[in-house]
């Protein structure tokens, strides 16, 4: 079931994950691994330092199908001149006047956006300093990624896995239609657990392991510990099976 | 209002990240950085490759802390010995049988254990190949990454990145510390858990309740199954107790 959902969910080609001004070459490849784990398809570059290379290759793990793909910009005004939904990132959040959204939010919005047709972009500034002022003036609005007020330092692929991996949550959102997991075999049914109850109740009289006042509270304890594992059929086949062998066991021996 | 949020976001020191045999120094390196910036503290390393060393702190990028409180285990086992909840993780899904759930299920369970006083591991494989079912057997439950299923390979640092993301979301989140009950008494420990495979495997074999060729199979299943349950101390107790009265009936028996 989670195959099917994963299947469905697209997250569609105008949507642009660009980067702006990166330093480290390793970064634009990274970046590109963390977008296709999720299903972004869109890379765009603004005036990259050191692409294409070995470097970006090597830690683009196999995501060549985007950076074949790859578009370089002179500036940003350039990149997001068709796009009508601009949203840019930041880790440090308290001189951006901007309006602040969650991560979780903007994928929502970002979906919105591109499945009405509008082409998206998704900002991500240079390593050390993230967007200027210049760069935010483009934006409709600021991915504010929650971190840790004593150490905000997100690895710039880092931030594009956080922001991809919420489209693709959002997208996954859209077509799921049922959500709790189905098992390969089917659950044990309430006659069953009452049948292996009656089997462990009289097992355990047999081997004389009941409090003598107490085999109500006894009993009741087991079947809350038991019914939280939500057996099976083979697992409640496999419990039968064991409790059979230990009466057996202690039949043969007397 | 947002500042606010993350200066209150607390996630316990006793919520371990746990690599498991990381072959790639400057992983662990990233991994540090990507657990400082979601406020992540306490990391586990099991027998890793190259640490410490240079690329380690290199990818670190200021994370020195964490690095300096690394703890260095031999095996899984003695590295999850006082958890009482253990979370493997995963982006490939598909043959896995444990019970899978969404990183942002896992983060809301993880909290409200680590609340209750539970130590808790989050564990994450190594690169290649991930978690072995040996490893799985110690798992409560397996956390599930969405990933395109075209291009599932996830950056090890960016499977921890998205995991503390979601820890330090659900702790800036106020639900946490209502909906379900903190139990009465504290989880059974990994320690205590292998003693009672122990207990009961050595049942079993009296019993001659094994498939002759395929006893870990066997194994495998039960322990899935019992880790399903989430014992407590005194349900913990109560099962041992159960297994050696059903030893002695058949000793005393022959």
């Amino acid at each position: 079931m989670k195959k099917v959902d994963d299947m469905q969910a697209q997250i569609p080609e105008h949507v642009s994950i660009t980067l702006v001004t990166t330093m480290h070459p390793g970064n634009i490849g990274a970046s590109a691994r963390a977008m296709k784990t999720m299903g972004v398809k869109q890379l765009d570059l603004v005036a990259p330092n050191g692409f294409p290379g070995a470097e970006v290759t090597a830690r683009a793990s196999g995501a060549d199908d985007i950076l074949a793909q790859v578009r370089i910009f002179e500036n940003l005004a350039a990149a997001t001149s068709d796009c009508g939904y601009v949203l840019g990132t930041s880790a440090r959040t308290r001189n951006i006047r901007w309006p602040l959204i969650s991560p979780e939010q903007a994928a929502r919005q970002v979906l919105r956006q591109a499945h009405a047709g509008t082409p998206v972009a998704i900002l991500f500034g240079t390593e050390r300093t993230g967007l200027s002022n210049a760069d935010l003036e483009l934006c409709h609005g600021v991915i504010a990624i929650p971190t840790n007020p004593g150490f905000s330092s997100l690895n710039l692929a880092a931030a594009v896995q956080i922001v991809c991996y919420e489209l693709r949550k959002a997208a996954m959102a859209k077509v799921v239609t049922t959500s709790t997991p189905v098992r390969a075999t089917s659950a044990a049914t309430g006659e069953q657990m009452q049948l292996f109850y009656q089997q462990l109740e009289q097992y355990l009289r047999d081997v004389g392991f009941y409090h003598p006042g107490k085999p109500r509270l006894l009993m009741r304890r087991l079947k809350r510990m038991f019914n939280r594992i939500q057996l099976d059929q083979s697992e409640y086949n496999l419990l039968r099976g064991i409790l059979a062998a230990a009466d057996k066991a202690g039949k043969d021996n007397s």
